[in-house]
């Protein structure tokens, strides 16, 4: 089994800190340390971890014995927006677990760590049980110096934990998503106007796909124009059907696609799904790559 | 590092020995046994396990301690040329190897062979340095029966052990080759000819790609035609450019291509391959897909 989590948190410009608080993750048995990078103009910093449920809890937990220490709100000023020392932790099903395990998960985090830090928690996107709390922006208007006024008013009451905010460490939301694939195409075109319109055909918010949010920028030093996404949910809106759309889009302009890109990580599945499309594969299943069945067999003495 | 190994030995119609035989291989540290099956008519068992170099060098001395035991070549007949009781050994690099390094375990497990049990080693595909006795074919002719005289003729010396067969055991072929992937392509059409042609178009034999086996089969039930493959090399000659040629192919006809199907196991990379070219993606490596990044970083803790 393997749940990667993403938790944000608000300190990016004490290095020393938020090493201290990678080592309490790397200190967890069963869980491995992908990634961690700091913004100083955010003033947060984004730890990647992956492990099994016992695992990541466990590593949850460390990390906010850390924040809750070093990470004061009050006296907190950064670019982006936030309501907690921990701001925000999602578990993200990988491997052998389901989405139900997960949102499972995130509510047993959240008991966790409103037991033992007095800290609120607001459960989100699949965790969420309220649709006005699902979005991660709805939850996190306002930011630390609004909450205590937003928590007293009528809605608002924490999913666990008391019902005021921490002093110096706020809130955090948690809850439990599909892995975000940051996917580009880019357009042989300088035409900014095209992939702005491709953009808003294919985005969710303007009609679009359901799991798709996008913008059309220029690349300036290429003199070319991109369709910059996030898919949200791959398996429901598969990579292969954006690109196709974006080809037939750019078509109706005379445009051409030039090149698409994977920005980070993406799930095999989702790579795997696109070559069962184009190849027109009957029957394909997932144990059928050769590395997942080693993987998920025991070791054998 | 994990390196597949699919030895076949000239075993097929007594359960127990093979069952023992497989035995033999999950008791060995480091190797995990993915399949075996037993052909009564072939008189043969294929065993398919994957490991370290370590792991599956240990595991084929395991097999041979059995199959030197408990098979005799001079009783033997079945329908499958064979011309030892372990016929064919070859190591398939799958993560984290190159074919130089499963070369390497190549001869290191042919000299440990015939050093142990004295039967006569002949490497082929990578591991061989005779282009003469490159092909299993080529170096299985005459078989267990016409080995001696074999032997014994120009060029015919074996790599490692003695210049004359082992009294019951023969000789061994060991070597590396890419994994093979058994590819299909189901066309929309009852039309044999159709599948004949583009089998002799695209396979190597008669002027296709170099690492391509076809032939055109009817799949009488359906009332479909099929282009059955052997991809032997699907770095050199992807699944895609094969799919995309047998499509174009068809075209040619009037034909369209119904569905393909991957049968057994193929590599993660071999599916990525397909999704990078459709999806055109530029700079993107195989650490981006999440699973790899998991499998190679070491536990941290």
């Amino acid at each position: 089994m393997v749940i990667e989590c993403v938790p944000n948190v608000s300190e990016g410009r004490r290095p020393e800190i938020v090493a201290a608080m990678a080592d309490a993750i790397r200190a967890v048995d069963g869980v491995r340390l992908l990634d961690y990078s700091s913004d100083a103009s955010h003033h947060r910093s984004v730890f990647t971890f992956a492990g099994d449920a016992a695992g990541v809890e466990r590593a949850v937990l460390a990390l906010f014995e850390r924040a809750v220490a070093d990470v004061d709100l009050r006296t907190h000023r950064g670019e982006h927006p936030r309501l907690g020392a921990v701001d925000v932790v999602p578990f993200v099903p990988i491997q052998g677990v389901t989405m139900a395990e997960c949102v499972a998960l995130a509510r047993r985090v959240g008991t966790a760590v409103a037991d033992r830090f007095a800290v609120p928690v607001y459960l989100y996107e699949e965790a969420s049980s309220n649709p006005a709390r699902k979005n991660l922006e709805d939850i996190r208007r306002g930011e630390f110096e609004g909450l205590a006024a937003k928590m007293a008013s009528e809605g608002w009451a924490p999913d666990f934990g008391p019902a005021v905010p921490h002093p110096s460490a706020g809130a955090v939301v948690i809850g439990a998503r599909m892995p975000l694939i940051a996917y580009n195409i880019n357009l042989a075109t300088n035409r900014l106007d095209v992939a702005k319109k491709i953009a808003a055909a294919i985005r969710h918010s303007s009609g679009g796909y359901r799991f798709v949010k996008a913008m059309g920028i220029a690349l300036e030093s290429r003199g070319i124009v991109q369709v910059s996404m996030n898919l949200t949910n791959y398996e429901k809106t598969p990579i292969f059907r954006v690109f196709e759309t974006v080809k037939r889009e750019a078509e109706r302009y005379g445009v051409a696609v030039l090149e698409s890109e994977i920005v980070g990580l993406v799930p095999s599945a989702a790579l795997n799904a696109a070559a069962e499309f184009y190849l027109q594969m009957a029957g394909f299943t997932p144990d059928q790559v050769l590395e997942n069945k080693l993987s998920t067999l025991k070791p054998e003495g």
